[in-house]
């Protein structure tokens, strides 16, 4: 049956034009031409085949990882891949290693943290590969409250450097990946100590490794931390542990440039160096600076001036600066202004899209990994359901098929909808990023809290319900899921980190709620909300009659989380529902995409009816209406399901799954599938002669066991 | 701090008798002494350890298995332990295995369908483990639809045997445990076939592999499935696949206890043998019978007569028997009837608990499990979120315990209140399992229907909410969670098969709907329903007001699946609060399950809200008041709840969890197990000369990948 397609009876039913929509899901031609072109290329290489993953051991694993990122670099090299072609490699590749964190945590720490001269320095051997770089952050003790790591780097004039520490057990830095067994060089991330002083947390540039052998440094204890949820999934990594027993850097492996020096020591004629810029983080409220001729490290607390030798001139006020950087900031988050030698403030070139900027970006990326890890699992569990049949044969014809059932249409089409739904709403958050990074430009920070609402609320969104539709999906696919040949269990074993990382969506969802409540504090004042909090005004006059908490914000916090995930998907929704308002080329296509989102809204509604019941929304007849049409919508979405998920024009290389192939051939490969797995190497299993003979034998009591 | 307990603090704190409480978890002083004894038993013996478990290659792993199991039978023969505390080890082991299936299904269907003589000649061998049998249902077509299942086994008059073929693929066996690599013997349901005709789907006692050397006999295709989800998991069960081509096997390895034998060509003075039993099968409509003396098979459609040549005695109408069988039967159900010479019918002796009785009685099983697994992951949950702190540190002081957070309460609580629910529900339904058992002894059938909608709706709510309950309580872990020295993420993976076997869950649903219609369909009549859906004949009228039914079963299949969910989640809180009806001795216990069953009840109200709104059971005051009753009712919770998960009585073996380890001492364990990852072995990894080097040195363009 090699080469027949058992779903082609399925892709003629579709009511609309797939390679139209291809271009939709992709977001451009030109991003489609790319995906399209490199995902074909690492699925026709045998040497990313990944299909062996589950069934190795951990270094096994492991070691096929490290040949693999050599092997996508090598590739990468010798086709002189662009950056955008690099990193779409990375991704089709579809494999977690170290080369994740160095391209996406090292480098971009050191270019937006860094001064000219460290990135001068730096950045060239890291973009070569000379070194690689990990971020070392999190530590056994300490994940969201970022203020209480415990890792100390201690300033010392004596030789002009920083002595970084692990002070107890829990200060181990712990999760960081690529730091178990590959990083030659961590961000590591200490709290400032500078004449007994604390002040702050701060990025390290620390040598962890040999260049020669790879052997630890002296003072570090590095290895990985075990392995993690999931057969091949992130084991993959070498998220690793990191203790310093008084390690020495120079001071000029601070990354400063965030942080930088004035000093009382300062030739009043410095004129060049004297726009530093100085960083402001919120939670310590005071300002780091240090030296660049004389090292001397000074510390400004709130209010305190800069009066230098050069008579006057920096008589900058520091409480006048949080003034200006007023708006939430998140746990990371940080505020970084330039003084002058006049003593003037001046945002520096790179400011606040360094801090907020990249929160947004950050978050945008994993919005837009959600669509892709949730359409990857509605993909296989859709042409999965259309290839199984079970029950309803009439008169020895075939049984009907699963996705015909109105239970598992149910439990499917909400997920195909919330695919698309997230994927509209990752590349909106794209335009919101450009949008901010404009204003900021223009020193317009108007929309800055806001864009941080969003983006925190939907990191938290769409990782939890793709984290959830993953393993829907896995359960949609009954016994077979279960099999690791399916792709569904490695896929949701290295997708649930997302729910934690960037933010546990917890944490996130309680920023979003003060920030909600903030606004709603504000409805009254002259501060009217702006984009997507800007429907409150409508409902102020509401806000005003019912307004009676009389407890705490903790004390309610469950409610407020509850209220948070409303407000994001209203953002969902309406976002989905302007882009419908676009004109969208092809056949079909924008009927297709507002069934879903219609899906989408309803299953919503249905969901939290009793919150729409309760609050007087809508009436118990509403609801029944709106139920009696989400059943229509399935029938509508029926015969175009598998073209919408041929739409995404994944390769089965990069899909991972028997039962999600493109050609619905399932059986047959499952069948072929589980011939590789090594018990099956031999008939009669290592441990017969020790371990099952002897029961058959009845020679137990004297086995050797 | 060995031997500290980081978690006095909290045990103190308690206000019930804990010892008391665990008497109550255990169900019994006796049940409790067997379980605190096998568990410490297994827990201080190295051969059991499992703490390496998720590192292993799948060869390693599975091969440290067979000695496992080999060792437990070691212990069980050394120690001679009782039935009771050799399946109590088996269970502390905590580990699948082809045992598994040897004692669970391969010994009972020989049990229970068996004829004597087939029981005679085949349990002592499997009592012993002279052989091991496995269980060879379902195929790679087909699992739910067991009707629709294609292995043929053809009557061969002429060698007196059976011929146990493969059609086609799909009709490979697929997912039997213990098959793959080591059951010498199986019981395949194949589909009768005799004199060109189909009879429907029996069980054979057919023999895969030799017992000298292991090697699978001629016609035999057996092997291992592959990878399947998870770290360890059930990675150590040899899931298989088999086929067979033209398997010969004597006549008398059909389980013929259920299916035997009347033939014309019997004598007439043959009295004692004439009281066989015969099968018949909702889904044939016919019964065969295959005469012990000729081998002649006979089968019996609707309305055939049994008139022998013995005179007309067995003048049994076939067609009386469907009215005697009346009532649901699962897709596995059967109903056997005796036929006596004189052509009576009457009940054989073990007839129907065979049938609804087992069924009841492994869905029990699977209820009773659920709780197990949903306490272990609340334990190592609730023992965690005490020992972890994050943000709120005032002045300097220790940071604030997660389990303070009142999120982390709303999500953990309601699972805790779960675990003590499905305990008691699952308690319940072994008596109910004992009650219809002694009722079907007593000829009463009227709670058959309803038991069996029972146990089938409460194995899918309980399984479902258990695999969530984890996840979820894997999540509230937070990112240490994710570590599989942590636990969860293999309890998760060996956990969530039991939404699919045994029935999968959506299937279970909408057997209970359909009970569900059913039953109102006869409000009107005289047939009262009994037992736990007595409560409908209180909303009769209310049912003959609404009943607009206008669409088919099917297309209203979902909002029948939510029904059933409904009324699957009143008879857990109907049982719990009939529980504390009862004298429940130790200071407090009473009053703490009390706090438990409301939250329980309460929460499902909250979750559900839109239900009760939409249908005028309660008002949105209403729901405003229980949830500011469910806030106060975590309060009431949280001094009491790591008391509360001690109560379990799990050792630390047991739990697998750093985590959630007895004496909360997490960080110094979770660091010193790190470095037992086979990664650590060597200080530089595997791999670095060829290719983490070359990417350092430049090299990559020449290098050997």
């Amino acid at each position: 049956m090699e080469g027949v397609d058992h779903l082609a009876h399925e892709r003629n039913k579709s009511e609309f034009d797939v390679d139209a929509m291809k271009i939709v899901w992709a977001g451009s031609p030109h991003a489609f031409d790319v995906s399209d072109r490199i995902s074909k290329l690492v699925a026709s290489d045998p040497g990313f085949r990944k299909d062996n993953r589950s069934t190795l051991s951990r270094k096994e694993l492991f070691k096929n990882t490290l040949r693999k990122a050599a092997y996508a670099w090598k590739t990468i090299v010798d086709l002189r891949l662009s950056e955008e072609e690099a990193a779409k490699l990375r991704f089709y590749v579809d494999e977690p290693a170290f080369t994740d964190l160095h391209w996406g945590m090292f480098i971009p720490a050191i270019k937006g943290q860094g001064t000219e001269e460290q990135q001068q320095k730096w950045l060239p051997l890291a973009y070569k590969m000379q070194i690689i770089g990990c971020y070392a952050q999190t530590e056994l003790g300490h994940g969201s409250n970022v203020q209480g790591l415990e890792t100390t780097a201690t300033f010392d004039p004596q030789t002009d450097e920083f002595i970084i520490h692990s002070p107890t057990l829990t200060s181990s830095k712990w999760w960081p990946g690529g730091l178990g067994k590959v990083a030659t060089h961590a961000i590591a991330y200490a709290r400032l100590i500078v004449g007994g002083r604390e002040h702050g947390v701060n990025g390290f540039i620390v040598q962890l490794r040999s260049l020669e052998d790879h052997s630890p440094l002296l003072g570090i204890t590095v290895g990985d931390i075990g392995m993690k949820f999931g057969n091949g999934a992130y084991n993959t990594m070498d998220n690793g542990v990191l203790r310093f027993d008084h390690v020495r850097i120079p001071r000029n492996q601070m990354l400063m440039r965030c942080a930088q020096y004035t000093c009382l020591c300062m030739p009043s004629d410095a004129k060049l160096i004297l726009e530093p810029c100085i960083l402001i983080r919120f939670w310590t409220s005071t300002a780091v600076c240090i030296c660049v001729y004389c090292s001397h490290v000074m510390v400004l607390g709130r209010g305190s001036r800069l009066l230098g030798p050069w008579g006057g001139k920096t008589d900058f006020v520091y409480s006048q600066w949080s003034a200006v950087c007023g708006g939430p900031v998140g746990a990371n988050g940080k505020v970084v202004l330039v003084v002058t030698c006049e003593g003037k403030y001046k945002q520096s070139d790179v400011p606040r899209q360094l801090v907020y900027g990249t929160m947004v970006y950050v978050r945008q990326t994993i919005v837009a990994d959600a669509s892709c890890a949730l359409s990857r699992a509605v993909c296989i569990a859709t042409r999965y359901s259309a290839v199984r049949r079970q029950f309803g044969s009439q008169n020895g014809g075939p049984e009907t098929q699963v996705i015909d059932y109105k239970t598992q249409q149910s439990r499917l089409f909400p997920l195909l909808a919330s695919a698309y739904a997230f994927r509209f709403i990752g590349e909106w958050l794209k335009w919101l990023y450009a949008d901010v990074t404009q204003r900021l430009q223009a020193n317009d920070f108007s929309t800055l809290p806001e864009a941080h609402a969003c983006t925190a609320g939907l990191k938290s969104l769409t990782t939890t319900a793709t984290a959830d539709g993953i393993e829907e999906c896995r359960k949609l696919c009954g016994g077979h899921g279960y099999l690791c040949s399916s792709g569904l269990p490695e896929l949701f074993a290295v997708y649930v980190p997302a729910c934690t990382y960037e933010g546990d969506n917890t944490v996130l969802l309680l920023q979003v709620a003060r920030f909600l409540m903030k606004t709603v504090s504000q409805l009254g004042s002259s501060k009217k909300p702006v984009g997507t909090i800007a429907y409150m005004t409508r409902v102020e006059h509401l806000m005003q009659c019912r307004c009676g908490v009389q407890r705490g914000f903790a004390e309610l916090s469950v409610d407020l989380v509850e209220a948070a995930v409303a407000h994001c998907q209203l953002i969902v929704v309406s976002k989905f529902i302007e882009k419908l308002q676009q004109e969208i080329p092809g056949k079909g296509v924008k009927q297709q995409l507002e069934v879903l989102c219609n899906i989408y809204a309803l299953f919503l509604l249905h969901k939290h009816q009793g919150d729409f019941l309760s609050t007087g929304c809508i009436t118990p007849k509403h609801a029944a209406l709106a139920n009696d049409e989400l059943r229509s919508l399935y029938s509508q979405v029926r015969p175009n399901a598998i073209a919408l998920v041929d739409a995404f024009n994944y390769t089965d290389h990069y899909l991972g799954s028997i039962l999600g192939c493109y050609d619905g051939n399932v059986y047959p490969k499952l069948y072929e599938a589980a011939w590789k797995d090594p018990l099956n190497e031999s008939v009669v299993p290592d441990g017969y002669h020790q371990y099952i003979r002897p029961l058959l034998k009845q020679e137990i009591r004297t086995a050797r066991l």
